[in-house]
């Protein structure tokens, strides 16, 4: 664990840029830059390489006349993962994918915005990984990531924390927040915890018992 | 019930703008074009007014120091409605304020993009009105509603539907899927319909018995 290149490897989370709305290349470079491992998902390849970015795996179902191969010149070495499982999104395979390679961590851009279908199944999807891998789903305006049943972190004052529920959520419990939960339930459709916020300056802790909650932080 | 005025504000639409991303000014032009009432959610009027276009009312908290009066003289006449409850987003209260006006059906722009939890929560939302509202939310590459228990409408082949679950749907049955579901469940997280599509040109039939199933119909 000597090498400075090892230790990124195993540490530091891949990146996966899937298909909805493109970022801003802030974003995107400031991810880039301690990134291990690129994948991109199916034709947004035709977007990234636009963007001159490197790119380690190219990932898809390549369903709709789309030749992956094309583009193995134009980004040697890349690997080619074909997935043609359609039980399963591409963002699904390839979190199975750095599950199998014992990625710990990944973020994610480009998966929100355009069709609202595909939004809605990339960010609730992520909830099936919750011991498998540490996933961070972000855009422009939001950042998006599943809470453990405990969570505790430091936040500025009136800092925007949106608690959002995959289903039924149960036994929330929250210190310092604007609108606190003592022991109770969120069930995504009928209550949710959106636009709270951080009291003061300090640890926000969160607890919960039963069900999928995510926390999104998120910014106008 | 001889007047086309009248026969519009009791068969038409009316039309929420909110505050996530703008849609394309066609879609927004085809939706004024009909609607009989524009309702404009908080600071959204800023946006909107410099689109030149007439607003009815305008609904929201504004508590961020916004002043709404500015705007009355601007877009007389307009009313405001000052919603200042906590528990519910400016665009629940404003599906609450058309239900107590007798309005039978809204469509929804400007909800999903930008914000995730905005947008998440806006389109999970609108389960709660079932009996109350006809809710469509349209942005430029989806168009999504609450299926009723029975529903069937004719497709060309190939159209992309996805069946998305508030929570857990049970008892799922479809006619004329390429991806059929027969007394199926889905759950939000876990199993969801999306990129299904219509088999054939005909009628597709969805039927479910316990639940919240949105239909989005989406397109790249």
């Amino acid at each position: 664990m000597s090498s400075h290149h090892i230790v990124r490897d195993d540490q530091e989370p891949a990146l996966i840029i899937a298909n909805g709305a493109a970022c801003s290349t802030e974003l995107m470079g400031q991810l880039l830059e301690w990134s291990p491992l690129v994948i991109v998902l199916d034709s947004a390849i035709t977007r990234v390489i636009e963007l001159g970015i490197k790119v380690d795996v190219l990932l898809g179902d390549f369903d709709r006349g789309f030749d992956p191969e094309y583009y193995r010149e134009l980004q040697y070495p890349l690997e080619i993962v074909h997935t043609p499982d359609q039980n399963k999104t591409d963002l699904e395979k390839a979190f199975d994918y750095l599950v199998s390679r014992n990625f710990p961590a990944v973020n994610v851009i480009w998966a929100t915005g355009r069709r609202a279908d595909h939004t809605i199944t990339n960010i609730t999807g992520m909830v099936r990984f919750r011991d498998k891998l540490k996933i961070v789903m972000l855009d422009d305006n939001s950042k998006i990531f599943l809470l453990p049943y405990k969570y505790e972190k430091w936040y500025p004052k009136a800092t925007p924390i949106s608690l959002i529920p995959v289903g039924a959520v149960t036994g929330i419990t929250t210190q310092n927040l604007k609108y606190p939960l003592t022991n109770e339930e969120l069930t995504i459709g009928y209550r949710t915890g959106s636009s709270n916020e951080a009291e003061a300056d300090g640890p926000v802790i969160i607890e919960y018992k039963g069900g999928d909650l995510l926390m999104m932080e998120c910014y106008d």
